[in-house]
This record gives C-alpha cells, sequence and structure tokens, in this order.
C-alpha cells in the first residue's frame, strides 16, 4: 500500500502551483476520483493542477525525491481503471495545460498542451480547413495527453490509423523530473531510437506527456454514409474488401451492428430503424470524397452478389447524422438492460466471423440467458463483445462473473492470435490478464523499460504490468 | 577495439548454421564488406547466413555467452555504413531468411521472414491484388529487415507513411538469444508497452529483427502522374496543398526537382526533358484515385495562380515511367559529375523554401563554385541535399570536406527544428551528429535502453549512439 506523503512533502508540492493549481476539499476533489461508469472510485490527499511543464517537472522531482506517488490524469474518460488514485496516492491533473500552441496548415500540423480536450483540437484544425481525425465518444471531455497515453482508437483508425499514428512528437517529464523534449513537426526523422512510441500507450506509468505535436489531414469534402443490412459477418467482411478496393482506401469507417442493438437503442434512445429489413446485422460505413457513382457501384454489386440485402444512403447531413446516432447509440442503450460484461478485442479481420460465433456460444454455455450485443470497429478487427445480463437477474450478481466472462472470451481470442485489449489499455482492470497470455519475454522486457524510467516505481505504479 | 572471437567461438557458431551457412573464404565474404557507394569496406573473420529464427537464437546465445560482437546485414544497401563490419565483428546476414510465410488478401496482412527482398513482397501483395507501398530506388536489393532496422521512407511516405507506419508485428532475438515473438496482424492492440517501435529504427543494434507482420493496402486503380515547371519552392507548396485537398488526401508523391539535375539526367542518362519550359524548379506529383479531371482542376487552377508555369500530364503508363525516370535517375547522374556531398534532412514543410536558400547560401559561401543539387520527398519535408563538387576539383580533396559541410548544413537544419537523417538513420556516418545535435537527456535515455536491451555490448557497437 502506498504510504501518505508527509505534510511537508504536500507543502512542498502545493508551494510549487499555488492556492489555484491544487485541491484538498473532499467536494472538490470528487469528480477526479469517480470514474464515469461507477466500477471505481479513489482516494487522494490532493488534486495537484500544475499549469505549466516547468511546474509539473518541479513537481515530479520533489516526488522522486520524496518517494511519493503520482498518478496522472487527463479527462477521467478511462475505462480501465487506471487514472484513479488510491490511498496516498497524489493525482495530478494535467486540466489547467489545455493551450493550443500552434496550428500550420502548410504542415498539415498542430501542437497543443497535453490537457486541450479532443474536441479543443478538432476546432482548431477546423478553423483553418484541416481535419484533426482522431474521432470517439468522450471527445468533448477526454483530453489529448490521455488519448496519448492510452493509444486511443475510435472510429476512424481504419482510414487514419490510432492516436499513435497521428503523433509526431512529444513532451515528456520523466519520472525524476527532467523534461524530455521531442516536439518535432517532422514527417521523417530517423535520429536515434524512438523514444515517443515508448510513452504512448504506457498509460502515465513511464513518463508524463505535457505536449505533443499532431497531424492533420486535408478535411474531406463529401461523405457517402451507408447502412446496410447483411446475412453474417462474413458477407459484410466481403462488402469492406470491395468498399475499400472500389474507394481507393477511403473507407473511413466500418462499423458493426448487431439486430439486438437496433433493437436496444430503438426502445431506449427512440432511434429510428433506418433500413425496413430485418436482418441479424447490419453495417454502417463511411466512405470520403470518392466520385459519385462509386457508393452505388459497390452497394448494386453487393445486392447482386446477396452479401448486403438491403441499404440505404443518406442523402443530407441530416439522415447521415441520423444513421450515426443508431450506432453512437449503442452503448448507452444497453444501460437499460440491466448489467453488461464488456470485452474490448481484436482479432485478425478475417477471423471475426469465427470469434463471434465461437465466443457467442462460448458465453451462451458459461451463463444460460445472456444477450450477447456485439458490435463495433469491423474495419480494424476490434469488437466491442458486450454481453447484458439475462432478463431478471440481479445486476451485482451478474456483474461478479465479470472476470470469470472475460475470462471464458480473452481464450477464444488469444486463440485467435488477436488482443484482450484492443483500445481501451490496461490499467488496473486487465492486468491479471497481462500475466495470463503476455510471454515471459514481454513482460520481462517491459518491466526492464519501467525499472529504467522509473526506478522509484513513483508513477502510476500497479498499472498496467501484472 | 574489438576482439577477434577465438576459434572455439567461430567454431561453436558454426556448427549452428552448418558448411551451408558459413562463409570464410575473403572471395565469398567481399560481397558483404563492401558498402555500395564505396564509402566503407570492412572485414570479418566470418560471415553466418542462418535460416531460422531458431539458428539466429542459437547463435545470439552464443555470442552473448561468448561477448562475441555481432553485426547483423540485411541486404547491405545503407547508406551510413552500420551494416559493414570491422575487425574481428562477426558479420550475421538474414539472406537466407527469404520465406514469406503468410499473404492475406481479406486481413490486408503479408507475414514474412526477415530477409525477403522489398520485392519480393511487393510482387506477393500485388499476387492477391494488394498493394504494400514501401518503395524506393534499392527495392530489388533491400531485405525488409533492413527496412524496418533503419524505418525506411521513401517515394510514398505523404500517403502511406514510413516503415513504421506499415508495421503491424515483429519477432526479434534479444541480444542474450531470447527470441521476442510479437508477430500479430492486428490493427488495434493497446496491451502493454510498445516494444515493437523500440526495434524499428535501432539499426540492428538492439536485437535482431528475423520477421514481421506488414499491413498491405488496395491496389490503386487508377494514377495521375504529372510533371509541372514552378518558379520556386514556395509555388510548389502552394500547389502541395491544393492538389491534397483536392484529391481528398491521395497525393502518392510529390517530388522537387532542380533545373541542375534534369540538365544532370539529360547528359548522361539520356532522360528526355519533358516539360519545355526552363525554370529554376520541377515537381513530379503524383495522385491515385481521385475522379476523373481533378487532376486538369487542380493544374489550371495552379496555371492561373502562377504558382505553376507549365505542366505534362502521363496519357499512358510509358509515359508515366518516362516521367519517372527522370526522377529515378537523378541519384545516378551525380556520380558524373564528380564528388557529390549528401545530406539527407528533413524541416518542418512550411520552412522548406527558408531552407533551400538559406543552405544554398551557406554551402556556396563555404566552398565557391560548388553545385547544388537539392532534391527529393517535398511532401514529407525531406530534401537530398546534394553538393557536388567545383568542376575541375580533385575529387578526394573535395570529399575530404564531407563533415565540414555537413556541419554548415545540418546546423541551418536544427535551426529551422529539423532532423540531420531523415531517412537514412545514423550508423557510424552520423554519429557525431547525434552528440552535437541531441539533448544529452535523450541520449541519456537511448543509452539507457541499450544498456538495458544489449548490456554486453555485443550487437553493432559503435554504431548509433555516439
Amino acid at each position: 500500500m502506498t504510504q501518505i506523503p508527509s505534510p511537508e512533502t504536500l507543502q512542498r508540492m502545493a508551494s510549487v502551483v499555488g492556492p489555484q493549481g491544487m485541491l484538498s476539499a473532499e467536494a472538490d476533489k470528487a469528480p477526479y476520483l469517480k470514474e464515469w461508469r461507477g466500477l471505481w472510485t479513489g482516494e487522494t490527499p490532493i488534486v495537484l493542477r500544475p499549469q505549466s511543464t516547468d511546474e509539473v517537472s518541479r513537481l515530479l522531482t520533489i516526488a522522486h525525491d520524496t518517494e511519493t506517488v503520482i498518478v496522472p490524469q487527463s479527462g477521467n474518460t478511462g475505462l480501465v481503471g487506471g487514472q484513479i488514485p488510491n490511498n496516498g496516492e497524489v493525482l495530478l491533473s494535467l486540466d489547467r495545460m489545455t493551450r493550443i500552441i500552434n496550428v500550420d496548415a502548410t504542415d498539415f500540423t498542430l501542437t497543443t498542451e497535453a490537457g486541450a480536450t479532443l474536441k479543443s483540437i478538432q476546432d482548431a484544425a477546423e478553423s483553418v480547413d484541416r481535419l484533426f481525425p482522431l474521432s470517439l465518444a468522450s471527445e468533448g471531455t477526454c483530453r489529448i495527453g490521455g488519448n496519448l497515453s492510452t493509444n486511443a482508437g475510435g472510429l476512424n483508425v481504419l482510414a487514419y490509423g490510432n492516436t499513435r499514428d497521428l503523433c509526431l512528437g512529444l513532451e515528456v517529464v520523466l519520472a525524476d523530473g527532467r523534461v524530455l523534449n521531442m516536439l518535432k513537426t517532422l514527417r521523417k526523422d530517423n535520429t536515434g531510437y524512438d523514444l515517443k512510441n515508448m510513452f504512448i500507450g504506457a498509460e502515465g506509468t513511464l513518463g508524463i506527456i505535457t505536449a505533443a505535436s499532431l497531424k492533420l489531414v486535408p478535411r474531406p469534402r463529401r461523405y457517402d454514409t451507408i447502412l446496410v443490412a447483411v446475412p453474417n459477418p462474413a458477407a459484410a467482411l466481403d462488402l469492406l474488401s470491395a468498399a475499400r478496393d472500389a474507394s481507393g482506401n477511403r473507407v473511413l469507417a466500418f462499423e458493426l451492428i448487431p439486430e439486438i442493438g437496433v433493437q436496444f437503442t430503438v426502445k431506449h434512445m427512440h432511434t429510428r430503424r433506418a433500413v425496413e429489413t430485418l436482418a441479424p446485422w447490419y453495417v454502417l460505413f463511411e466512405m470520403a470524397d470518392v466520385a459519385e457513382g462509386v457508393a452505388d457501384t459497390v452497394l448494386e454489386a453487393a445486392l447482386e452478389s446477396g452479401s448486403v440485402l438491403d441499404g440505404v444512403t443518406a442523402q443530407s447531413e441530416t439522415q447521415r447524422r441520423e444513421l450515426w446516432a443508431l450506432r453512437e447509440n449503442m452503448s448507452e442503450s444497453q444501460k437499460f438492460e440491466g448489467g453488461s460484461i464488456k470485452h474490448d478485442v481484436s482479432v485478425p479481420v478475417s477471423k471475426l466471423p469465427q470469434f463471434i460465433a465461437e465466443a457467442t456460444t462460448a458465453v451462451e454455455t458459461f451463463m444460460p440467458g445472456v444477450r450477447v450485443c456485439c458490435f463495433g470497429h469491423m474495419g480494424d478487427g476490434n469488437m466491442h463483445f458486450n454481453v447484458s445480463q439475462p432478463i431478471g437477474m440481479d445486476k451485482q450478481a451478474y456483474l461478479a462473473k465479470w472476470h470469470a466472462m472475460n475470462r471464458v472470451v480473452h481464450d477464444i481470442v488469444m486463440k485467435l492470435d488477436g488482443s484482450f485489449s484492443a483500445e481501451h489499455g490496461i490499467g488496473i482492470l486487465k492486468r491479471e490478464d497481462m500475466q495470463r497470455y503476455k510471454s515471459a519475454i514481454e513482460l520481462d522486457v517491459m518491466r526492464s523499460l519501467k525499472h529504467v524510467l522509473d526506478p522509484k516505481n513513483i508513477l502510476s505504479p500497479g498499472r498496467v504490468l501484472p
């Protein structure tokens, strides 16, 4: 258990950030201590809110000196518990470091402090007629430092990659307070080891990201947004290949949706059922800047081959929004159906049909009456394999089966050369999976890295590594 | 200086690979010991040519045990000397590990041993109607392990990224012989620290890449290939922004070419001068799968605004090849003009005009009479700023100024937040630049990584780190 920092240590830290930069009253700290799905609630002696990289550096120098544990927090939208401090862990929030330092339309780059919300970065890019293509449900609240630290994915990975792929440079404060400035905006730079990517996806355990340079792309001028009914996931894969090919790789998103998910959103979120044909599965996909007629050609060929049963194309931005609402309301709608045990997994794209079939059978065997709502980023092989409780079962009794059901699903995922955490990371939720599924050599190299960069184990200890 | 391995050690290593897997006669070793531009010639007691990851693992176990220095070599096309062994260093070539393990059109992935040539990988992708988009001059000879170890760039980085961006998974043999198997083909996998990217671009100094999983993309169905005359680099940048925007980010390549480069290729390579208008600069750019008419619209707008003076569009694959020949012959043509001092540098795209102007003035001041031939990947901010000797000067006397001239150019590059090695890496050629231009903190973290992964310093010592 972490030692509570001494009053002297807390006083030294407080003097770095000043009265405006710290919170110690319970009511003020509360919003930082509650995970938004309600799975974790933490405690901390103090919330530190530095205003500059220099302040972060001075805080970590003190922490290193005094062996005080620091838990960095970004927008507090993480789904694996890593951002919630416990016991004596000091919370360090970057929510006052929100300045967008530079936007350059010619360079297609943006440089920002780590506390800027994803939405503010998207807006800054749009203000110079560019797109920052990272897009996910929490974009109004999450902050880029957290997106980077968890290598966030989201809706448009198929076209633009994960957050890692969108990052050109980083500024990181190391565990001992030294500042590693790698804030370049270069497309090519082969000068020594790639330090940047060590910190991306490390969930704040190797250093604290304080600023980043990001790639921008041209803003799409025209979208084709299409919802289709398909007979099965294999047919959806045929459609994906055909669409990628015909569009010259301009498929931005390709989302699989199950009939039960449509029922949930229609019932609870009052979303309109946009395709009349009832089918076991649907796909919502979007292409950008392809020539007029390409979408129709793809759709007609798919209808003819039978890989698509019916389809509707958005004829306006309003209709486009309406189609997307069906997908975007999917997570929220499940809350009305009682407990939901989540799996954020990926497999090679070609193995998705096998994964869905095997995992569905396995959880239905594990607990008869569960309702599988498997949806998500088919183009990336990434499914949110969510399992709603049997109707009438006690919610807490159901959620108590979380890890046991995870085991059933993750064993299948790993058999298929997949990942037990595609997007959300490890945090504290999936540490045991790391132990079970990662090779001893991988874990050993990861521990060596942690030891080199944080020898006193003061940055979010107990997260990521088992 | 490296110790010559004992006969016993060499015997142990030889017994791992067998008689077919080793070369010890001088004539047999010679092709592995000469760098192709003629800047370095090395020596080695033995060339080891293992046939499997297991053999590599056993060789490194012996090397670690006996503190024998190993220099891995791929296609021997590197430009910074890292692949050439000296004194007692044992050369380990992967040129017998050329098997393409799997190609999957549905997954858009390819898994291969590290010794496969880039060309064989491109061909394997094409055989299933996919594209592996890495493309560079030495593609018939270079091998993917070397491409990964140097994070190779090439012609289509603007659209598809560097080799790093095209890699999904790696198998690496560590310095102590342990095998780190991370051969996944997943698009999303956030399970712990990103170990893969440490080895990409590490030039074989942290581990030996033995296999890789790679991303494929749809094959372009249609190209627009255009050569234009432009009044200056700033005008070329305007054209780049306009083309990226109008094409929906489908500009694959955007290459700047100077008039002197055209003169060299016309004179020595008998390339046809495809644009009649004489201008100080030209741009060869290519877009893929954009709608008919987009290229004409871009070109007409640029002619009207004055950012383009004249232009020619390829009307057939033959013409396309002819336009590309102009660019592809640029390096070779300089050989006929005597010594050429090379700079492989990048700056933020928007600063390219300033860089070209300042660096040209600086080298002309440094040595009157030099002829700057600056060309390359403008879309990535990456210029090959090559400087041909004054006419009539002694070649060796000129080349003796290599490092001194580098210093002049690299100082300007770094002032503009650029990179002194955009594509080619560090090897032994640019170690002093690492010392001069990298921060002490960066170097310190890099050295820590090296020490953790190769504590006995047996993998290509003296490369990358100063």
